[in-house]
């Protein structure tokens, strides 16, 4: 593809991200705060750039992958930033969850230089970033959405534009709610099950396939029954984006006392060092407390 | 077949499960507590006992399908209960959802004359019923299982065996806190993208396929964006479930801080006139939650 585009951060999902659009036959720029990221990338074609504004100032489209807000702000807004070398037509993508207030107030910043900003968080993790298989919720400008839409197929499976700047992020809000509050459910259900001496694989044959099924049920069950805690989502990472949640929440005044409960006991989970453990170790919180004596 | 076959409860559940057994070929004989509910099985071939006593004196297999451990100890163990006709080789199968120990406790006075009690609660509700689709989870001795497995194929499809008895309320037990606390991430999250003005359908579709899917977001979040409350299972009912949860967690020194959450926050849903509504109008109450004021 005849893109001049940039990627920045690098990281567990960023990599095989940036990777799929090299393989698509973009000319890549690429960027990471970590020295040495890139490495794979150049030696497959990419080329370098000392800073976001370089990646910017020789890309047409840049793609960003980080973790939170503040990251978000420093690439996009900082001294060395995006907004350095914005000018019209640019079009950014950033594909953190983050804010979704703080997304609206960087997109009339870079509005007015004439650039676009879509915020495209994903779902799927790291092995769907690895599969090209992400679900990716976008919000903003839809004739920048169309623009990018191509290159968003070559990294997701599920690409939906969900409405104006910030409705991305939101979406992806009400997927961690969903995600977290579900895994809740899981964690109580099993740890009632195995209070009560029930043999754990058939009981979730026996409930599984009905109205109690979720995909949280099918995939992190099996793996709380055996005290698998080995991250595919990471507990620290869930609570980052809990606590967007409820800042959002706060900001639209909507009282949240499932997603508020579940971050409550995911702080537990970090307390008793499960921190970097895959979200599947809340089963171990809701047993402990089920068994402190 | 060339059973004689009881049953007693010809509610919304019972009364197509029963005309299973009957459209299987067996020798029926019914009670309901309630005149003329036996009519129609009646018109096309059972016979109706004055009492649950004549029932099992007439039966080798008992079915029973009621609402409440009180109702189940008043079939089984009342004045003219089916106690009264036990004897070596009966077996009652309960497929009411009542307490695991309550459960017990009556399988131990039976098995004082010989007769075997299977507890044998069902899920899929009553479109599972009409269409012998029902979810069956089966506890007690594995004979008596043998014995009534091609029966209960006649009313389900998924029929598992839990282990001894109490083992199938338990999991239906189970069964219940997915649900409903699978219910309130639905509820909180749709409450979540309303309030914050996103595209509800478009939303759902582009969740429910990943981490985020459950049954409960494909099959109720469609009648909750609708605001279609009408019954699939009533929160009545969930709540007599959710209460049975609460004390047999009490009884086994299980925290469920979750499934209590629930339980409250369906108690503010049968007090704002939502008791005979279907379960997705938990939704209903999550968003007046949010917009007090």
């Amino acid at each position: 593809m005849d893109n001049r585009v940039g990627f920045i951060g690098l990281g567990i999902m960023g990599q095989p991200m940036a990777g799929h659009l090299l393989a698509a036959g973009c000319s890549l720029t690429v960027y990471a705060r970590t020295k040495g990221k890139a490495a794979k990338l150049v030696s497959c074609g990419a080329r370098e750039a000392a800073s976001p504004a370089e990646v910017a100032a020789r890309s047409d489209i840049v793609f960003l992958c980080v973790t939170d807000t503040p990251d978000v702000e420093q690439v996009l807004l900082g001294d060395s930033g995006v907004i350095q070398s914005a000018r019209p037509g640019l079009i950014v993508v950033d594909h953190s969850t983050i804010s979704p207030s703080a997304t609206r107030r960087m997109a009339e910043k870079l509005a007015e230089r004439g650039a676009a900003l879509l915020d495209a968080p994903v779902s799927g993790g790291d092995v769907g970033a690895r599969n090209a298989s992400l679900s990716i919720m976008v919000g903003g400008d839809a004739k920048a959405f169309e623009r990018v839409e191509p290159l968003l197929k070559k990294m997701g499976t599920t690409i939906t534009r969900c409405g104006g700047s910030g409705t991305g992020q939101l979406t992806k809000l009400v997927n961690q709610i969903l995600v977290s509050v579900t895994n809740l459910a899981v964690s109580e259900a099993l740890t009632f099950a195995k209070k009560n001496g029930l043999d754990l694989d058939k009981t979730v044959a026996a409930v599984a396939g009905g109205a109690a099924g979720s995909w949280q049920l099918a995939n992190l069950g099996p793996k709380m029954i055996a005290g698998d805690f080995r991250p595919g989502f990471m507990i620290n990472l869930q609570q980052k984006d809990l606590r967007l949640v409820l800042q959002s929440a706060e900001e639209s005044n909507t009282s949240l006392p499932a997603a508020s409960l579940v971050h409550q006991l995911f702080t537990a989970a970090q307390a008793s060092g499960h921190g970097k453990d895959g979200t599947q170790a809340l089963f171990a919180v809701i047993e402990k407390l089920a068994s402190l004596h």
